[in-house]
């Protein structure tokens, strides 16, 4: 009789709307554990890899402002040695007043710069109607940290065929993270990479605080790859070496670091951006600790 | 030159992509400020409202489950004297294994449960594309703590005639919050109501940790209402009337509290849901205390 | 062999040194707890009490600066009905070029205030070496926030007959900080008082966090009263009243408010004194509430 | 008039205490800046040093249980490589009913394994009172993490002239922590060696949040050397070995590790002591690593 009544009251057309189904889970850990699966998740993308024992450096600007200032550091960071290019084009602000990103113009210019440096890029996806958009431009999507819990969007970006990064959110402990993963995992796109870019905590002499051991843990429970993000971490340029050699030896797949041809003029984050001149030195090194990382037990 | 390569490689249509225009700040403090408009935001909806110096209760179950359940339960609260209905039909959950809400048909026992009481309903709105559906059904839209900085959802729930609840995400400062609630009113959607529901701390007893000063500097520093959710930030029946009374005490314009008909059978939240019994004798307390409050200084 | 050459070497002087005992846990779950002592404790001094469903009101300055500060600001909290005079000689402060206190000159300050106003006492113990003095002028010992977990401080005031305040550490869990005051116990002295006085956290806008919710979760687990201080939890004065009705809305069992007689002026924590007129506004609330709490269920 | 009233009531003699005196501050940073000592600070004793270009490991069991186990860890570590011996004679353990270390029975037998093995020795002081028997048997002093804002210790450790290791408390800030090391300085101790040990956040898959950046932080403000404890601030032994290394390579001091004989049988912390062999990896891997550290920029 209820339901009789449900059928003919108000907004409803008279057809009951289907319960939306909830995926069937495959491992009783989850498809992400290390119980699901053993050995590492390699991602291979262009003539490049994240996992599998290499070190991924992933430079570039925080957002995406002119041409001119993307080409020059994309070049820059090239010769340096990164093998993937950063930028963001869609860039979530704590104040709707602050520069967004310049949208679609900016994934065109991430396009000029991969045809002209020959580096895939990676850029952020804020909202899952620019999926389709960004996967004409990006070979590698990425998810922010402010939407590591966005379970919608996390769903969506499940049904791309593009690899992902994955930030830690703010306040997202490892556990809710790989759960954050495992919504990727579980819409059918197994091409995540985890990225550790700092919590937050009562500290506030660093923007945030650097959580190295949570690639530790990472390592142990999940086969993903996992990166660092020292700088939106740190949030201070002079300090982004050294964690990146901390990250490295920790045993991280990897970095994204932003770089800026001008950080002065930056139109986010500059603090925290290195100098070509910077990065140059960063990578260098990273080549000196590589060649002996291999070395240690 | 640059650009004209730019039109003509790659993925793009040879047309250059528009740049997203930016929200004009209409004052140095922003909308939401005190300094933007002196006096209180009251949200007037039926034949209820939020602020004003009204205590509003909100109260219903965690996610609706049936027909029966929702039904048994809004009676309940209505009796008790509550003055809008609560209920999830989109549930954020960390594991996607987890029951995500009925969806629609969530949303079509919600207007039933409407009509039957005459109570207005809130719900939580987790996707941008559902809310032309969640609009048809709800009175009120909910953003939840996972989404408070989901600022392509904000931009969006800014562009509904519907009054939104925006809660207080886990990680987010007092400050941080203003500026996602400026975002639904840069939009153009002044009716937004914040909701204070714990912040996540080191202590575990309880679930978060709720953050009653917090209203103090909200009511300071904006002129929009401020609710509190007891039942999220704790965690656990027993303590939620004792955190209502302080709620009041402390200057809130109401509560939103979980009131289930079984808790015990509940397929979310049900640890810290209230008995209709137990919200009774909340309402009870509540209807003493306020008769107090206005002889208060 | 080994214990021979221990006994004749190095600095020893040929005796080996008793192994310290350990208390021997009388209950299962400690002194401290509900399981132990169902009926709530109740600390009776001069002509007051602490628990048993009173609501004290502590009051006074942070630190003792003078004779005349002193003596204005406690005739002030009694005429308004402050039933415990609070006052620092020992002031723990983070840089030690900041102003200490001024020891035991400030405690012969504060027996002249009791005296004058027949208010019983309470200030703070450092050191485990001042607890004699300290004694003999004051009614009620203070531990500190950053002495909560001072184990040797705790044992040793354990062997005090004088009621003890315990303050609640900045990070100290409230499992950890029943923990605390069992040392209190187990070295013989059961008279504890509980003081919530905010937690650390990543919210900036207040001084730190107060967590309410604690004091449900503290009158559960254990038979001792708990009290609130919101000043330095909030550290800001136009909070504080409205926190300190939260405090009796949720249950605690008093608090302990900053007074001082000219804020503008106070050597230490001025931002968050009340002035005379505040406190008696606060009292005149309190009286209210008070009235109607009896009511409530 | 009142002071005379003072001076003739109550529990005073009649004669006025003195007013505590305040250190007068050397430089406007402090002591502990780089802007009142720009060269770091080297700290020698016995054929060791901290500081200074060197990476030193403290090595040990947390607390001394017997002298066999002592005595059979203190000879593992020094035949890997380490040059200072750790072990607690006081154990600062937050349950009155847990083992509180063997006290100067446990100071004998770290002063037989420092004989034995010609290791200078570290151990905690917990109690100003203990400070001349401690100096008896110890090479360096250190200050717990509980006590890291026990203003009164440190500034008795201040009065000592043996080198002081102080832990950051696990919710001081960077600049709270230069403030508790600044007590020391200007108690007339220069001899001090900072430690990190992990911040306690919201994370729980780790003891406490390790916090490589605010290494870089120190290293910039202050000239004091800096150390890492891996050990407290992860729990977990297998996440020892990285942590240990990206300490290095972020470029800390030091680093102190707890190495048990047998560490499932040990009394305090078992679950986070290498064993011997664990260490002795450990200490190859180190060995790689600092021969090419020395070739980084």
């Amino acid at each position: 009789m209820l339901l009789t009544t449900l059928n003919s009251i108000g907004h409803t057309n008279g057809a009951l709307a289907a319960i939306p189904s909830v995926p069937v889970k495959k491992s009783p850990h989850g498809m992400v554990s290390r119980n699901y699966q053993k050995e590492d998740t390699v991602i291979r993308f262009g003539n490049t890899q994240i996992g599998g024992g290499s070190f991924s450096v992933i430079a570039g600007p925080c957002s995406i402002e002119s041409v001119e200032q993307l080409l020059e550091t994309a070049h820059a960071v090239k010769s340096s040695g990164a093998t993937i290019l950063r930028g963001g084009a869609f860039k979530p602000r704590t104040s709707p007043y602050s520069f967004q990103g310049l949208g679609e113009y900016g994934l065109q210019l991430l396009s000029l710069a991969r045809e002209s440096t020959g580096l895939p890029v990676v850029t952020e996806v804020m909202d899952a109607v620019d999926i389709p958009l960004v996967e004409q431009y990006a070979d590698i999507l990425q998810v922010g940290a402010r939407n590591s819990q966005n379970f919608s969007l996390l769903k969506k970006i499940g049904l791309s065929r593009k690899p992902v990064i994955l930030k830690r959110g703010l306040m997202t402990t490892v556990e809710e993270f790989l759960n954050s993963a495992e919504y990727i995992l579980a819409s059918g796109n197994t091409d995540v990479i985890l990225c550790e870019r700092g919590i937050r905590t009562f500290e506030t002499s660093t923007r945030n605080t650097l959580d190295l051991s949570a690639v530790c843990v990472l390592k142990e429970r999940t086969h993903l790859p996992i990166i660092v993000d020292p700088s939106h971490a740190v949030g201070l340029r002079r300090f982004v070496k050294p964690l990146t050699r901390a990250a490295m030896a920790v045993g991280a797949d990897g970095v994204m670091v932003e770089v800026h041809c001008s950080p002065e003029t930056a139109l986010c984050d500059g603090d925290q951006s290195l100098t070509p001149e910077d990065f140059s030195h960063l990578m260098k090194d990273l080549g000196i600790m590589s060649a002996f990382m291999s070395k240690l037990s």
